[in-house]
């Protein structure tokens, strides 16, 4: 991607020196030092929100400063949450991004600010996001999607959100990469899915089985079994089970959101790879949006929205 | 539940001074001394098939002898399995009683007999079992369950079995029991886990949703939204996972084996009373068997066969 984010000067006599952007994720965190509407430096370490410890932000935060600059920070992700920096609200939709931007949250004393995460609530259904909406509607401003579009942002918590004329209306997040991740870690098939799963015959085969609507948790025992009576090769078992995770989440989110147009999946990496071959495979056209650079353009036009 | 097994002395020389029974599960091992067909004592411990180190099976199988005596063994469940003591098959369902017995599987010199497992293979989709196959036919054969049932197993890995004149001739895994305890271990969640499940309406709540069929991945993140949206309180997150868990395992059961009779349910403990709920609520009738006294009754069954 370009390392140029906006022509727009920035908004404001605190950031006309150039700001800091942090997007805090579950499991990591990248930061870029942007000036002018350029990025000037960057960096991304494992310090994710789950890896910092009780009490411990204003440390984490501080190293984002030694390495980029003493600059104002924008920050947005699970730094706002719950045991994160700062509490930051989850803003209802539909949201625009002018509310958004209007709704940061100021750390007092410490030129810095934190994008509120959105909510969506429908009947008794909730959902919670932080972050990824910083990249939907920077997205959207940056011309990365249209202003109407179904989004899917595969990750730790997968996110399907719908943009309607610009604003975020709804979304919905399943948790296919965190249940991938456990699986590995200390369930029955961990001992198969060390292996990267890939597109191919098997990981096709698993997404129409996720997507016909059974419960995981026998499809999963299955796996087991046809390892056991000799009909799926051990090295087989991960994209078979990335297949079937993501055939079920693929069914959760065309079924929850109206439409048949093209479906933006915006990420990066192998896992947003697998998600537009599965999208392929039941016939939704799709196209990738590089996720760092919609974050970039997120908080670019959140800055200049600043005064 | 009666120590008492059955009137009927035992076959072959060997088994005359009695034996011990074993079932030896993933997660912890049960084992009895019966001689005339009465239990005089018994252990139980975590040694299950997960704790026994590589090649840990001699030693592990040694200490029951030590703490019941030099008697014959009998062992039925995980240690028959891949890795386990000796190798024993999988036989395929149909699958009666006799040729249960007939086909045990000898460890040589050792006066050890290990039961085999079943297989259940649908076109594509393949199940086994291990240990429950005994309980089966042991409760068929002690009259606890009539000749043709469906059976619910609640446990790690639920079963769901249909008995047919007395044969298994079906059968279907879900891993409930083991989703449940890796969410509780690492997921998202497993802050709220720590609770235990109790049938009333947030498990009723719980089951109806799991029921409708939706991504268990999409469902599990709507739990954590509602507590920070704060329409679920932390302490009822137990109860309803536990309830989506099993609207789903009693989905994929119901849906999978044919009839409208009374099922029953077996095993011990909170978890069976948990499934009993639930198939209560969704208006199919069933009653608990204890899933020890179908053990013990089973592996009489098989002694009595031998010669």
């Amino acid at each position: 991607m370009s390392r140029f984010v906006a022509f727009l000067g920035m908004s404001g006599p605190m950031w006309t020196q150039g700001y800091i952007a942090v997007d805090w994720g579950t499991t990591n965190r990248r930061a870029w030092r942007v000036t002018g509407g350029t990025v000037e430096d960057e960096f991304a370490d494992d310090l994710g929100f789950t890896s910092v410890p009780a009490g411990g932000f204003p440390a984490a935060v501080a190293t984002i400063r030694e390495r980029l600059g003493d600059l104002p920070l924008l920050m947005a992700g699970m730094v706002g949450a719950r045991g994160g920096w700062v509490p930051a609200p989850y803003l209802p939709c539909p949201l625009d991004l002018d509310t958004l931007a209007r709704s940061l949250v100021e750390v007092p004393g410490e030129r810095a600010f934190v994008v509120p995460g959105a909510s969506f609530v429908d009947g008794l259904r909730g959902d919670v996001i932080r972050g990824e909406e910083t990249q939907f509607f920077g997205a959207v401003h940056a011309g990365l999607c249209p202003p109407d579009a179904l989004v899917c942002h595969p990750g730790t918590h997968n996110k399907w959100a719908l943009m309607e004329g610009g604003r975020l209306t709804r979304f919905r997040t399943v948790m296919t990469g965190e249940m991938f991740s456990i699986l590995r870690q200390q369930s029955l098939l961990k001992a198969w899915l060390d292996h990267e799963a890939s597109p191919g015959e098997v990981f096709a085969e698993g997404v129409a089985r996720g997507m016909e609507g059974r419960a995981l948790t026998a499809d999963l025992f299955t796996v087991r079994a046809r390892v056991l009576l000799g009909s799926l090769a051990e090295e087989e078992v991960s994209s078979f089970v990335s297949g079937l995770l993501i055939g079920a989440d693929i069914r959760t989110g065309l079924k929850g959101m109206p439409g048949e147009g093209e479906v933006t999946v915006m990420g990066r990496g192998a896992l947003t790879r697998l998600f537009s071959a599965a999208l392929t495979q039941v016939g939704r056209p799709n196209h990738e949006v590089d996720g760092e650079a919609a974050f970039l353009a997120g908080a670019q036009a959140i800055v200049e929205r600043l005064s």
